[in-house]
């Protein structure tokens, strides 16, 4: 049976934090690294990525108003880079506890336990045991005034990838590595392919694809 | 064994394409339903959903640039309504086919065997057998200069939705209805939950919520 949900504006403020945040369904998630000027380290868990094209490779990342310390959302507009970097089954839990309100002198690879690995040449930290890991630029930001968020444009300078997710066309076989998507806040899923599908052209139904 | 990913630029076009879409995990994907002035239907699969925010409910969505036809953006901009309809494993190949290019006076309805639902005192249709159906309202658009790309942001009027799959607090439970998710530009897949996880607060591990 279908219900029908008209008003937003008389529901309890959880109540509708959750529907809303889950309506849009499965969301990629991950961790995403950053220092400040003085290369302290942060690590937070981010499920509001946007793919913006393909050439040049650019990313979109939006954060809730920064009305209140947003640790990441400053480090990125004073150092200009971030790192992401995927989260599997095998650390999910740590991942979520990284969005806990640590202290800013606190760091979070330290408070819940996840490894951080610096690369050579480059000031932000990654997640050692995540399987995919981009190193991103801020190129543009995006501010919405309908509420206060901000749109940060990362563009791609350079990706660290497990050879073995990595298919002949350059598709990347996230299932394959455990990688978990999310629903709304709070809900972690594993994934099964179904099918890679044909390019679509009328009067032709889709292929199923070898990954 | 981990690649290091660095020469965007001198990579062949359907590779990076490939590998950009695919970098950022698992997608939101659904149908957008639309119509134009004439009413003409128009159904479209998208896979670039951004949730923006819970008050108001808003949700953003990425279109590529209006340099060629793209008939459900011009409808959105003409008549301001969409229809979002999620996809379930039971047809995403026929959500799949809205991809190939029908002419403008061809409705995806029938051209892919989808059934199109109309709701009393809406003018956009909706998928029939769609386990979750929002209606939005177009409110603002952010036009992304770096790749001529335009941010549709959408304001949710109205819910429809499989009653089993709401629980209590507010949360949708998309796997129990099929429910798919995406990868790149042509990967689908089931999920399978993991777990809820209570809020995180520091030095106090993630609890397992009950759905």
């Amino acid at each position: 049976m279908e219900i029908k949900i008209s008003d937003f504006d008389q529901m309890e403020r959880l109540y509708r934090t959750q529907l809303v945040n889950s309506l849009w369904g499965f969301r990629p998630i991950t961790l995403v690294g950053t220092t400040d000027k003085l290369k302290n380290p942060n690590l937070a868990i981010v499920n509001n990525l946007l793919h913006i094209g393909a050439n040049p490779p650019l990313v979109g990342i939006l954060f809730r108003p920064p009305v209140v310390e947003r640790h990441s959302l400053e480090n990125i507009i004073e150092t200009a880079y971030l790192s992401l970097n995927h989260i599997t089954k095998s650390f999910y839990q740590k991942a979520h506890q990284t969005s806990a309100k640590y202290d800013r002198n606190q760091s979070e690879f330290e408070a819940v336990d996840i490894e951080a690995e610096y690369k050579e040449g480059i000031s932000v930290p990654f997640a050692k045991e995540s399987p995919v890991k981009v190193l991103l630029e801020l190129v543009d930001r995006k501010d919405i005034e309908l509420n206060g968020t901000v749109l940060i444009i990362g563009k791609v300078i350079e990706l660290f990838i497990d050879e073995k997710l990595l298919s002949k066309d350059g598709f990347i076989q996230h299932e394959k590595a455990g990688i978990v998507t999310s629903v709304g806040l709070d809900a972690y899923y594993e994934t099964k392919l179904l099918s890679r599908l044909s390019y679509a052209r009328p009067n032709q139904p889709p292929q199923k694809l070898n990954v």
